[in-house]
């Protein structure tokens, strides 16, 4: 009788093999790295000596659970941005934050709380996708975890890589350092079809190929990506996937919410695992992925938590619930997603998602010792049933949650004992992650205090102090004829001359020494017809104003940067109390007057209750003497156009 | 300084007023029932001295969650069946467990099991509807909760009233019993409008009415029930809930998963309740409730658990997570039911939705200090920003889980203590708990493993042990003929004849010594066509059998019960190996043969490969002479009526 490692006993054991094997008071004897014995307690604690023996009386024994989908550093961000459309979220919050904060430290320690949230969660196994990949590695290392590692590459400038040369480069130095690892799998995440290339795809693929890893990516989590790819790349992301090349090694595809009817037979037939992210999927409304199609059509199926940042947590129970849920509720069949199918999802159906099922994924000899214990006698998951052997998946997946795990053991080593971790400082690294979110929170509050600071982490902007005098007077349509004449004839004189119709949409707050937003569609009508609008996003301060006899004199920071995104994008980034929109017609006169050069405008609002038309006399200025001058210039141009000082207005449009 | 009696201090005071106050390190001073002041923890310290003072540093204080919907008791039935179609879930288990275990016991312990859980997942109101009710609301009161307790009514006999009338009597006595209560709101549930009729409707809001308590019911839970109430009551369950005056009194309607447009307009223009259950709704695939709408038609919206029979738990954080998921997921809008909403539902908008928005929901000077302390700095909940007031909402739905409740106080008394209950006997009530789940076990698996208690349970049966002497012979249409001729010429006599459609439905196990089950549709013809089907349900044990020269004699005992669920009830309720079906034209001629009664049958199968014809004669017999007898004349009829003796076969239809 050879002494063993480790004796779990009095547990119900939920092997999740293939025959669906449940003993009650059963044991499970470990031996290094491996399971070497299933049966009943008593016969097991006859045949074996154990160096330490735990008794899991009023708990379940079931495989580790496999989170096949997740971008563990970002557990520094939860919670921090919610609720917002993507790219508000992406481009508002996520690359700001990401670009100023992502370092080895940063992927460091959010991998070190990640790995203690999912340890405590009864996750042994993970498959990740970030940048700085060999930290996650070295942390998961530490905590004792088993995990792929997918060191993201993609086709823009990334926090640990300014090209994707260089990302390649970085994950093949990756891969080549781990590839050996008993439980790290390195390898390389091309980061999706519409961030990257053929060419990327084609090289991860040799990569993955040569040292015989997985390929990590993301494919069709969106209606719209679907969409796009039909147009882009003449089918679908997982069709594009295929013709790349991508499934010629094993492949694990996250989300796949919007496979088609084709796609799934695709997935099957090329083995490639697919890990649909419930809570992520909801959250980013992306949508329900196709579970039960998924798996009638053999698909290795699994289940990830997504990034932290989006779910936001990493709670598998909370997955393998939802996705028990969601398929009956959507499709009117209660009998869709049994329990026990859900909870194969999280083991042996997760093991088959990340091509592991000779390893891990159910409880039978000569498997790895993942094996996690679920206390089953608490309030909330008691009484307990055992007529029907349904009745403990019924238990593990509608009345288990994450923190019912009470030992954790990878590999034949406990992780977690008594709910204690055992491999991981965790309240060292809770207050590494408090000191970094302090830093992260203090530049978001900076940022949502000073609206220049929230112009400024979407774009670059060119800032300019501006000087300007300024006259505007409501005019009639004879008025707009008569100066349209008038510029030419001398003393006045016109140099250039165009028309556009500008679309502006003012955003405004209640406090107003926030000042105002302005994004402007500009289209220039030349000879040809209207020349491809541009967009532009202006930040206006509050400005100083002097009044002169009949001008007005501004002095006021702006700051203009080019406008990327849509209005619904700033809106939602900025969330001003008010919005207000301006279309006009504008004709805009370059003209010198005593060698002073003015801009005439005249302008016309559309859908206004004050259409104009408006005449706007402007300059540049720099001081208090040249102000004062081109005031009275403008007053003598005033009077030489013939419009009457009575018309005069002092309110810019917006405020009409 | 008067001394108040509790002082919680140092904490994320999420108030949920109507300005959606929120304080970072802010105290909550409570005096008796009620809250007293609100203010930075450092002004409150300096202001009042408190019996009994809580440091809640790195947690929120939030207004105690509100469970809109529940049936407390059937904790005790959590797990014990699940992913099954409602009326085998209802039918197979719920009733037949219900029906024999359901006592004034089980109701005390199930609801103690369920307030230990509520208490411990930061639940401090619950609106319950169940029977026994009396003793839901002696528990909830022994437990310090505050609670609305329908006792069920319905126009079926129930566990605690054989008919409506006693029920009204018992729900009479008991509002008249516990209507001064200042935390146990008692009331009357009629249950559904489909269980219940217009005068039930109608003399529960007048009792409600007489003692100003709200009226609690279930509507539009499934799109069949809306669909079968277009039909039989000519509008919708809401619509008809209105017309029978159940919207006269403050009513609380559960569910409203099929709540039309013009649903909505009315439920808010009557000020109706509505309680979707998130978890339940999608487990028993009824759907997903219109929560945007209603909120957007300023309806009161809350939200419950349902009965842990069908959820499995009583975890309002999931139910909370679910709101702000499902919405999302399902419009494809991500804005849509931000955090801060879907926290509302189970409290400002929750006590909306239960009429008790002038005593809870709500951190204010004023109200009841039902309060809960909530830890927001574990692993799985950390970091925390707080930069953004949406932030700490973000938190608590999306990271926050029930098990992070560390403190709850109702009506200012501390229920729970650090995690530690304070009113209930926990390890006594799990132990109840467990020994009442043993017996209804014990009945489980006893019917599990006997197919007899499993038809027992469903139906009265008639039992019957059978002796029969038969004989089975392929014929051909020709002998069929000459067969039909004959029975009426002596020395054979035709005392009555009939012909039939029988469609029949094997169900069959590997395992033969269970026996097997027939569904038997059998439509009779009569000269006017067919008369109405009959339905049975017959239940054979295997057979002996005892050859005789060319009969068989049997004996197997019977058991037939009337069917009244569909072919599909019964293959999941009795979950077969197989399943056969034979559909068969019969002609059934009774006839004496020297004054021996015997029935002769000539059948075809339609649909079948064998469809025959086939001669069948038997005869009951009881003792092994009579038999031997029998079985002689049986071989001289044959010879009477030309039939050969290869032609005989020994099998049933169904072994063909």
């Amino acid at each position: 009788m050879a002494t063993i490692d480790l004796l779990l006993t009095n547990a119900t054991v939920v092997t999740m093999d293939s025959n669906g094997t449940i003993m009650h008071d059963g044991a499970v004897a470990i031996a290094g790295d491996r399971i070497v014995d299933i049966g009943p307690s008593s016969e097991l604690q006859a045949r074996h000596t154990a160096t330490n023996v735990i008794d899991c009386h009023g708990c379940a024994i079931t495989p580790g659970l496999i989170n096949a989908h997740a971008h563990v550093p970002m557990s520094l961000l939860r919670g921090i941005a919610a609720d917002l459309q993507l790219d508000v979220w992406l481009f508002g919050y996520m690359f700001p934050v990401e670009g100023t904060f992502v370092s080895p430290e940063f992927v460091r320690i959010g991998t070190l709380l990640s790995c203690a949230e999912m340890i405590r969660g009864g996750t042994t196994t993970f498959v990740d996708m970030y940048f700085f990949e060999e930290e996650v590695a070295k942390a998961a290392d530490l905590a004792g975890m088993r995990a792929v590692c997918g060191q993201s590459v993609m086709r823009l400038p990334t926090p640990d890589a300014p090209s994707f040369d260089e990302g390649l480069e970085r994950a093949t130095k990756f891969i080549e350092a781990w590839h050996m690892h008993p439980r790290i799998t390195p390898t390389i995440a091309p980061h999706a079809p519409y961030t990257c290339t053929d060419e990327i795809y084609q090289r991860a693929v040799a990569l993955c190929a040569k040292y015989n890893v997985p390929l990590v990516t993301h494919l069709s989590e969106t209606a719209l990506e679907v969409e796009e790819s039909y147009h882009q790349r003449a089918g679908t992301p997982i069709e594009y996937a295929d013709r790349v090349g991508a499934f010629k090694v094993p492949c694990i595809a996250a989300h796949c919410v919007h496979a088609t009817n084709d796609d799934i037979k695709l997935l099957a037939e090329r083995g490639v695992g697919v890990a649909p992210c419930p809570t992520s999927n909801l959250k980013l409304a992306s949508g329900v992925a196709p579970y039960t199609k998924f798996i009638q059509g053999g698909v290795r199926t699994g289940l990830g938590t997504d990034g932290p940042a989006s779910n936001d947590d990493q709670d598998m129970f909370s997955e393998i619930h939802l996705a028990a849920l969601l398929p009956k509720g959507l499709s009117g069949d209660p009998t869709s997603m049994p329990a026990k199918q859900a909870f194969a999802l999280a083991t042996s159906s997760g093991a088959r998602a990340i091509h592991q099922e000779h390893a891990i994924g159910s409880i039978e000899i000569g498997k790895q010792a993942d094996v996690i214990v679920i206390r089953m006698n608490a309030t909330h998951n008691s009484p307990s049933y055992s007529y029907s052997s349904d009745a403990v998946y019924n238990q593990l997946v509608y009345t288990c949650h994450a923190h019912d795990v009470r030992d954790v053991i990878v590999a034949g080593q406990l992780l977690m004992r008594n709910t204690q971790l055992l491999t991981i400082d965790e309240q060292q690294v809770l207050a590494d992650a408090r000191r970094i979110a302090h830093d992260i929170n203090s530049f978001l509050a900076n940022r949502e205090e000073n609206l220049l600071d929230k112009v400024l982490a979407i774009s670059p902007v060119a800032a300019s102090e501006i000087f300007e005098v300024q006259i505007k007077a409501r005019i009639t349509p004879e008025d707009a004829r008569r100066i349209e004449a008038h510029v030419s004839t001398p003393p006045l004189h016109l140099i250039r001359q165009n028309s556009r119709t500008q679309y502006d949409t003012y955003f405004m707050w209640h406090d107003l020494t926030q000042g105002r937003i302005r994004l402007r569609e500009d289209h220039r009508h030349d000879a040809n017809g209207r020349t491809p609008p541009y967009y532009t996003l202006t930040l206006t301060e509050p400005a100083t104003r002097i009044e002169h006899h009949v001008a007005v004199q501004l002095s006021r920071a702006r700051y203009t940067a080019q406008a990327n995104h849509t209005e619904r994008f700033y809106r939602e980034y900025f969330q001003p109390n008010h919005v207000v929109t301006i279309t006009k017609e504008r004709r805009r006169l370059h003209i010198t007057y005593k060698d002073t050069e003015f801009a005439v405008n005249i302008d016309t609002l559309l859908n206004s209750p004050h259409p104009g038309p408006y005449l706007e006399i402007k300059s540049r200025t720099w001081s208090q003497r040249d102000a004062t001058a081109k005031a009275e210039l403008m007053a003598e141009m005033l009077t030489l156009l013939g419009i009457n000082e009575s018309t005069i207005i002092k309110h810019e449009y917006v405020d009409l």
